[in-house]
């Protein structure tokens, strides 16, 4: 049984909703994008993630008696509006890239749109199902990436920020190319698979370290990594397991899958352990390691020739620990006047807090040749994009302009809902993963680069770069 | 309702129960300490929470069918250990410092004594839920602090890791002093005052900025808080706030409670909003704030005379974003062999992973004038503290030795689970809030400053250090 998201929600919803609603606005329609304004860890890309929970919530929309009674208790709201309240359910329209999708600051990844309270009502939810799954799908790219083929495991249910944080960020794990997660409810949860061995208490509870690994070869023969830094890694961890591998597993016809490290230098121990094993033959045990890893860590093990096939990433992975905040936002950008569709634009004193005015879609054009990602494109909805010639330029420095030719450009975000109902076939975890796989093949390694990456091109529309600027020039004062 | 808790959860920990119970070693009887190793934020406390939830987690341990099934369906896993597991009940023995104490690196914080499946199947379970809400009443409790009396508000639900990130956060925020959440759910969940009244979106969807607050004011007059800087904060968004709160609250009885800056410099536009409010009579007005706050920008605002009553914190507090890891550890600390404890050591490389063997009890020293906090002390079960005269010791630097004398001596864990069975009366959220405001007045000013605080003594008693010495000692090879 699934937990009630409804009023995980800031209260400021329901007291603009209950104005919308005292005034007689609440069937008036806007449209609202969520976007990011800043990539986490300075990376060029993020990958958008956290759909198929908004998919969910929306689904089951409906406020209980409980709840009803709750907002009632709070004194600010009249028993007309609860009453509209609790027999509401969403129509809204809403697009969205799809989840494992790798997109860009401003980029709007969702659109919304609805009635003034349906719309409004779901951002708190929305912002925080896809500002979680997102951070998370994108540090485990980072992560998975500095691994350069190797295993990376996802370890980190201990140390992550609540349980769902726990079960998302393992989802989030596997869709980035994380071979499988500690956490067995996201396993069961999302059918990706799971893994885990013993701690170190487990050595502690025999009287000898041997006879910890025979005790767990016996019951557990097919699936034997033993930990090995428990007393000490190189004198004592590592002669044992080769002594439980030759005494008990080989001969029973098993092999030894794995060590693992657990502390101390992972590359002087890792080289050592390897060491170890080929001298008893043992070249395919595979070395596992774990303890404060995240891509840095991992790219510097790496060039220094650590001997790692599989590394365990915990607190860092599940909570982005570097950078540990997506801030998505949600933003209105239109309304419905009878049949014109009016822009609205929020002014800042910030200049990065300005938002894209109007009704808009998001395009990505790809080298046809090369089927390489050029850029990408803000356009109003109604615009037609050329097929053959267009010309973008930097919404920031104008004058730079360039003339894309012998391109495919694509749409990137998908009808999801219609009216409410679900138009979309919802993937399963494991086809969002190949999706990501896929989708990263056609970023240029510059755009991926974990330091200082390359700028990727995100660019309006003339129409929409003029639109704005004649707000900007009208709100003003 | 609930989700169910019980697979969230390392798969490590059915593994090593697996191989405990077909060795038939599953009723032997371990004791394990939970505790942290570095405090977040360079502090010189943190602020013990979570256990409502672990309590929660124990008093509903069962296993479901379809959990069953899960399990079966890996693999890894006889039916006869099934069978088993989906008839657990939890009979440990659990003893903890209450809810709000502020606590200190190394203090076993939570002691659980059970048999070595049960003991050892919680811990993931347990660490999560003590990690998160640890964490953030740590970071809520140097934020009230920084705000120097100053109401905080938490708004944080948008960008906090997940759901129930959101919810137990928010109480974390209320119990470390925060006066109210955003977090609807939060509020009535655990019966904590919700806030809240409007975004960006709502003054623009009206045609002018004093339309919507004036709209505002009309359905919410008690509840007045202007979000005024939509468009231009000092020459549009307060004079709007002013004009609505003359020409529609005065009049009709009301008072304007409050405007909120989201944007801009805080220091020099609450100064300017300051003065534009006392101009027009509105001197009890409060100006609330909000955007990207955390503890060091509170305190400087504060430090440059900021006019502001009202400190709104989002990601910074709900993520600990600055530090958003609690690396609480749960480690076997002493097995029972018939009748006697037999402490266990955990050796490491890194010295600080050396864990405090045996089973112990944590104590604190208070001045009996005072009533300030002296020192915390670990010592063995079974020891007599002297309640007129102790000579502690600086365990790094045993030279370092004070005898402490006229003080009063508490422990700190208390029962809470005796035989699986709550003998503990738990305290609602605004009861530890209390509890914890009080506690925050034994530690001295030194301990609590936000940068370089003076460090607290914990100190071993003569009887654990030499214990340990030994033990590690006889463990180096």
């Amino acid at each position: 049984m699934e937990q009630s998201l409804m009023l995980v929600t800031d209260f400021y919803e329901y007291s603009m909703a209950y104005t919308y609603f005292k005034e007689g606005r609440h069937t008036e329609i806007a449209y609202f994008d969520m976007f990011i304004r800043t990539i986490p860890d300075g990376g060029g890309y993020y990958v958008f993630n956290g759909l198929h929970k908004l998919i969910h919530f929306v689904e089951n929309f409906k406020f209980s008696t409980e709840q009803i009674d709750y907002l009632h208790s709070t004194g600010a709201f009249d028993q007309e509006f609860l009453t509209f309240l609790s027999t509401l359910s969403l129509n809204i329209d809403m697009w969205s890239v799809p989840e494992g999708t790798p997109v860009f600051s401003n980029e709007p990844v969702i659109t919304i749109r609805g009635s003034f309270i349906e719309a409004q009502i779901i951002e708190t939810i929305l912002l925080q199902c896809i500002n979680y799954s997102s951070l998370v799908t994108t540090k485990a790219s980072r992560i998975v990436r500095a691994a350069r083929g190797r295993e990376v495991l996802e370890f980190g249910t201990r140390r992550a920020q609540g349980h769902d944080a726990s079960i998302e960020g393992a989802r989030a794990a596997v869709i980035a190319g994380c071979m499988a997660t500690a956490c067995t409810e996201a396993g069961m949860k999302y059918n990706i698979p799971v893994s885990g061995t013993m701690a170190h208490s487990f050595v502690q509870v025999y009287d000898s370290e041997y006879d910890a690994f025979l005790a767990y070869a016996r019951n557990n023969p097919e699936n034997c990594i033993f930990l090995v830094d428990t007393y000490d890694t190189l004198r004592s961890g590592v002669p044992n397991a080769i002594k439980v591998a030759k005494d008990y597993l080989i001969p029973n016809g098993y092999r030894l899958k794995g060590v693992r490290l657990d502390s101390g230098d992972l590359a002087y121990l890792s080289k050592s352990t390897r060491a170890l094993l080929d001298d008893a033959g043992l070249q395919d045990v595979k070395i596992v390691v774990s303890n404060s890893l995240d891509e840095f860590l991992i790219d510097d093990l790496l060039m220094q020739d650590a001997k790692i096939d599989v590394f365990g990433v915990g607190e860092n992975l599940i909570t982005s620990k570097s950078s540990p905040v997506l801030g998505g936002v949600y933003k209105v950008v239109a309304f419905e006047k009878g049949e014109t569709i009016v822009p609205t634009i929020k002014v800042s004193d910030n200049i990065g807090k300005i938002t894209n005015p109007g009704y808009k879609k998001l395009y990505r054009f790809y080298d046809k040749d090369s089927n390489m990602a050029l850029a990408d494109l803000i356009a109003l909805a109604d615009e037609i994009i050329d097929p053959n010639e267009y010309e973008i330029f930097d919404p920031i420095s104008p004058w730079k302009r360039k003339t894309l030719t012998n391109y495919i450009v694509k749409e990137l975000q998908l009808p999801i809902l219609k009216k409410g109902k679900l138009v979309y076939d919802v993937p399963t975890t494991l086809e969002v993963q190949t999706y990501h796989y896929e989708q990263m093949q056609t970023l240029w390694d510059e755009v991926k680069r974990l330091r200082f990456p390359h700028k990727y091109y995100v660019d309006l529309s003339q129409k929409l770069w003029d639109l704005k600027n004649k707000l900007l020039e009208e709100k003003t004062i």
